[in-house]
């Protein structure tokens, strides 16, 4: 049973207001939920699923029993945020909000979103951090909250590996850090596939429709493009995928 | 003004089974009815607007006047499937089902979905085969319709330009090209950014899930793999960023 204000609680996650104030939010379905526990880097606040998962679950379960409330499936379809059936949910405690900013000159390449609006692809962009081993993930002001409900989806557990730096504006990183390489891909760059292209630095990644914001040019010291195969009117890249072109390239390539 | 009917075959074009019966398709929002014009590659066959959008595009909507029908904001929301607002919603002619397989004899690389899923994901795709100058996309009986409206919002006018055959079994193309290469993305493949690895022949997309089918693991001639940066759980990556990374390394890479 999930009572009435547990219920508004956990509702209230599904917003960037009450993560932030409440530093909590959700985890769903069985295999990040899974994974979540089996980590331990997060700490579970809450947990509610169903007797089926509970059975299941029961050794994973024991050490944290205590919060622990058993929930139908429609009682998780209503307070949780995904479509299909789910069996289980977590409400998480957010890593603490850094106090200063990450290291940059102990991490090869570290990235950094400038105003990036969709969460699917946020979601996206974690994984490939994850995939690749950056471990550093930065992001402007206004970029989309990296708890929200759909990236946490599209990270598919990547945000329990990744940490990402939120309200990092990029001229701060930059005094910080005076000499390092800031690459950019915008459209009349270099080739991110010729040699002489640095592999390590901050990978500036830009908002879906305006790209890198304008104020931001000035502190690119590397200005890259993905090559195009042809001139046939293709206008752009998903977000995702061309960071994912310029991180394999970097790391991989 | 739209009347019942229209209505109602457009609402029906929402559904696979009427875009085959009628083998139309919907183009919803002013950025890419502007291509479809501007191409007159694929044939308009009704065209609704408000009047704002008809006023502004008047020199581009002379020659099809005849085809053309007002609607308010209103309208269009409710026979289309954009969320956001919009002017224009087109219903346009697909091009005729392909008589025979393609012949890839004559192209570099084509790419071939198996099972692929998500529609964003599709859209994406062809959006990256666009991009790079990919002019042949053949799919599995199971995958995804290439024409569904998101397929074509996430592809972002790719479908205009990138010609996808569907209902294709692996098998056939096999047969009919005993000696062209077959990658397959895998988990234990060779490093993609290998020397070794040809870039000419079919890419095979995996399905979201479960990847490559197990019967079309007999028919790759190379596979392939993207290096991970670090072994730190993360599993995968999105279908559309790892097609994007093979497809940069063997395009331009």
């Amino acid at each position: 049973m999930i009572s009435a204000n547990q219920q508004k609680f956990i509702t209230s996650l599904h917003l960037k207001k009450f993560r932030q104030k409440y530093r909590n939010f959700l985890v769903e379905g069985e295999k990040m939920v899974k994974e979540l526990m089996q980590q331990q880097q997060l700490p579970v606040v809450q947990l509610y699923g169903t007797e089926r998962w509970a059975t299941e679950n029961a050794a994973l379960l024991a050490p944290i029993y205590h919060k622990f409330n058993l929930a139908t499936e429609a009682d998780l379809k209503k307070v949780g945020t995904l479509t299909t059936p789910n069996q289980v949910l977590a409400v998480v405690e957010m890593p603490p909000a850094a106090a200063q900013l990450p290291d940059l000159s102990a991490v090869p390449l570290a990235l950094y979103l400038d105003g990036l609006q969709d969460p699917g692809n946020m979601g996206t962009i974690l994984r490939i951090a994850d995939w690749f081993g950056i471990r550093c993930v930065m992001a402007s002001p206004d970029t989309v909250d990296a708890y929200s409900p759909k990236v946490i989806q599209a990270g598919m557990g990547a945000c329990l590996r990744v940490r990402t730096w939120e309200d990092v504006p990029l001229a701060a990183l930059t005094q910080q850090f005076p000499r390092i390489n800031v690459l950019g891909a915008v459209m009349d760059g270099d080739n991110v596939f010729a040699a002489t292209v640095p592999n390590t630095g901050i990978l500036v990644i830009g908002n879906e429709g305006r790209g890198i914001r304008f104020e931001h040019m000035g502190l690119l010291t590397h200005r890259i493009t993905i090559p195009r195969g042809a001139d046939n009117g293709a206008e752009s890249l998903n977000a995702a995928v061309a960071t994912g072109i310029i991180v394999a390239r970097l790391v991989a390539g």
